[in-house]
């Protein structure tokens, strides 16, 4: 038993999904999270940059004395999942691994496609992985490099999001391709205009779902579980900057108010939070 | 006289809006760019980030004795242009001073729109300084956030471009605005398209040239003009991030290849350049 917070980071808003899916599924369990507003998006960078800022992130969180962490953005998982658990000193849960085995054992075709951000995608990781699990299947990825900043601007139901799933994806209808990982965990939020997109005949595989599973199993494994509440877990939501869509697209997923539990920090120099609270 | 480089920064691109028209008006003069390809876009982000990432981009110019600043981006101009004034040792240049006064002439309406970031719009200095240039004039500000991943993402003649141009500036057609400022030094590449938009009724004000005029001003002011010089000048472009597409879209906004001149440097804890040179 271990009743210490999760850890769970992200870019920015996106990790907020598998948030969502650790509320319902890991009721006693306490969450901190730390959004990279200051730095967001990371997908357009190069790995050596990304593995930076999340070892900034990992030490920032570990100072807080979580038990585990969640690397809840694909862009970290792919560039930076060896660094950050060389670095950290308890369990690290990437969004990638669980995610590849689901689509491997949920396509019937074998062909499976991956949409991400550039350096998702290039980063390979999922064709490595893919070819461990299931050495015939293959896998066709797609980088999709304007859906963090319309998830972002929140503009997922607007036309902007319909046109760019139309430019990124409509290569893929009429071929074998049955399975499509989402490869960003903020497009579960562009769910709906994805599968409109592409029709029911292929499958959208969130990363949430596997991801919080995978937890669950390490929490077992590891004796990390928390004990039955008497009080509701006191979540905590840290930025790095005080965005001014945050807390309105968090409460937006996270279906409740959660805006007296954010605390904007610095990561870079001091790993003290600021003593300024907003946001 | 004085031989030493013109500092010139941005969140990322934008900025080399800005050094095309230098190197077109002062071809005597070196460049050293300093693009914050890490950390870009600095739009969505709030003034004490900007301030604060501004002041690290200042002093790294600085500490490469430039002999003056041009602040190439509306964020930073709106949001920091005191506190870079305060700390820089050299005299500084920003976009959007010269920008409005230009404005502030040429409209006849008095009516003046100007697109930007979210955090440039919600500064209102484009209102305060046009009260004080043109008190009876009357400004509308329209904030465009997707307009700098549209751009750095190399979109600007695609559909996307066509569909949020017609979203944030529909409202401006059939009114009495005659003039409208690109509040954002990425604008001047999506020019064709908010000419389309708008129509000929509209003229658009683009920061490179009234900003340069005021550096050349400042420049002759100062006596900080470099000599006729016998070989090119050699031109720098700093990055903090080996951007996959910033050497492409540097080259086609200059008009040449400077692949040769790129060097990435991290901006936030040592003042060095990084001894790697990539990009």
């Amino acid at each position: 038993m271990d009743e210490r917070p999760i850890g769970v980071f992200d870019s920015g808003i996106g990790g907020l999904t598998v948030v969502r899916e650790m509320l319902q599924r890991l009721p006693d369990e306490e969450i901190l999270y730390l959004g990279d507003t200051a730095r967001v998006p990371y997908g357009p960078r190069g790995a050596a940059t990304i593995t930076r800022f999340a070892l900034e992130l990992a030490r920032f969180l570990c100072h807080r004395d979580v038990k585990a962490l969640v690397v809840a953005c694909n862009s970290m998982s792919a560039c930076a999942v060896q660094a950050i658990r060389s670095a950290a000193p308890v369990p690290v849960v990437d969004v990638i691994d669980p995610t590849v085995r689901e689509a491997a054992g949920a396509s019937r075709s074998g062909e499976i496609a991956v949409i991400g951000t550039v350096a998702t995608i290039t980063s390979g990781v999922y064709e490595r992985l893919l070819a461990q699990l299931r050495p015939e299947a293959r896998l066709v990825g797609v980088p999709c490099p304007l859906f963090v900043p319309i998830a972002e601007e929140g503009l997922t139901h607007h036309p902007v999001a319909r046109l760019m799933a139309e430019e990124y994806l409509s290569g893929l209808r009429g071929t074998a391709v049955d399975t499509l990982i989402l490869g960003c965990t903020h497009y579960p939020l562009l769910k709906s205009v994805l599968a409109e997109t592409l029709g029911p005949a292929v499958a959208l595989i969130d990363s949430a779902e596997p991801t919080v599973r995978a937890l669950n199993h390490l929490l077992d494994r590891e004796g990390l579980r928390a004990p039955e509440r008497v009080r509701e877990p006191q979540h905590r939501f840290c930025v790095t900057d005080a965005s001014y869509k945050f807390m309105e697209i968090a409460n937006r997923i996270l279906g409740g108010d959660f805006s007296r539990c954010v605390e904007q920090v610095c990561v870079e120099h001091p790993v003290e939070p600021l003593t300024g609270r907003s946001a």
